[in-house]
């Protein structure tokens, strides 16, 4: 490779994975106490060092289940963030990953025998290092994309209300939406399927469950392409 | 940190960038020749390491310069590549950048002095490493953004006719496009600001030049927030 041998510096590399969960009301964090020492009350993301033998993705699944439990979960690459001087003691490279997932489904798996707990996001601890920036990114991007167009399902058990949908919505964007306009919208973009059955209990009336259409769903992630292509056939 | 400290590993961390180019007919890409060994003919991204002092922004910027005279370029990080044996020699994560410009604004400076040529994406040479699946994953992005909204307005002049939107397109896609729908359904997104002025000399009637009207571009980008906002007051 390219560059003086001399002037390069051996790091090492670090996997901190953001996990956000939802549990029909609000976005949250899942976080470990596990600062420098023993005593720290610092938390901090799923972190930890990658191993001679694995890749990111490899090291990133395998940290979060030594700290949580969890597995099988997408972990999306985030961002590396490599400032000079984000771990004082020794020079380390993080390579950050995100999920989504439905607190509900696997609230029972990270209890108990881990350290690790959910944090909403607007009631954060103390954290290590830079992972207050690194959350911030992930929430940019998770705002970026629910802006760009429906995102979120993971977040949802597999059937859902509109009202469910509509607290999701406005946990990410961490405001309030009409909701007569917010499910005219939503129904009008044609992703979702409407089931048979009716949420109980919630309300006198009951509230439908909906699915996504997920073949819609991944079509209109194209949609402007789609949009430019439409036109060399019309 | 967490985790074993004696199963961790010290790693060379590399920066390595992808540059963009549109030269008005073509994407290209600008490759040195600079392998593992003086004699190689194999040709590499922008490569170089990351050095102790350097957050890896500064060091991707530091080793495009070294390599090409190439200085105030933006260069946005993509991803991080590790996967165990992606360098033989020595255990590197990669992590890597990419840039869009203007191939006609810079060829000067990128000439002669280095060893940086331009490349058209279909006319790749042998690549060192996993440059060849870097460069993939950078046009699936740079094509995944120009589905979700008119992007690449970086790789024109600052005005351009609708031909060389046209063609820019037509490149990012590898593909061709109606010409009267092309210009029709990208006149009606109400991007594009039609200036006085026509190109002269590509053809008898001349082309007008366009300008991108940028705070109208900006607001595009969240599109599917506004919609939803919108809700919140209609």
């Amino acid at each position: 490779m390219i560059g003086q041998y001399d002037a390069q510096t051996k790091c090492l590399v670090a996997l901190d994975s953001i996990i956000f969960g939802f549990d029909g009301e609000v976005l949250k964090i899942l976080l470990v106490k596990r600062g420098i020492e023993e005593t720290s009350t610092t938390w901090s993301l799923m972190g930890g060092w990658l191993r001679p033998e694995e890749d990111l993705d490899q090291a990133a699944s395998r940290i979060l289940k030594e700290l949580t439990g969890l597995e099988n979960i997408y972990l999306e690459q985030l961002y590396a963030f490599g400032a000079p001087d984000r771990d004082k003691i020794s020079r380390t490279v993080s390579i950050v990953y995100f999920a989504l997932i439905n607190v509900v489904d696997y609230d029972e798996r990270v209890s108990d025998k881990y350290e690790a707990r959910w944090f909403e996001l607007d009631k954060l601890p103390a954290l290590l290092f830079d992972h207050g920036d690194m959350i911030k990114m992930a929430i940019d991007k998770l705002r970026y994309k629910a802006a760009q167009h429906p995102i979120g399902f993971e977040l949802l058990p597999e059937k859902f209300t509109i009202p469910q949908l509509q607290k999701l919505y406005e946990a990410i964007f961490n405001t309030t939406f009409d909701k007569r306009n917010f499910s005219r919208k939503f129904l009008s973009t044609g992703l979702l399927k409407k089931l048979d059955e009716k949420q109980r209990g919630h309300s006198k009336k009951g509230a439908y469950y909906y699915q996504v259409d997920l073949e819609k769903y991944h079509s209109q992630f194209n949609s402007f392409l789609n949009f430019t292509r439409v036109n060399t056939n019309s």
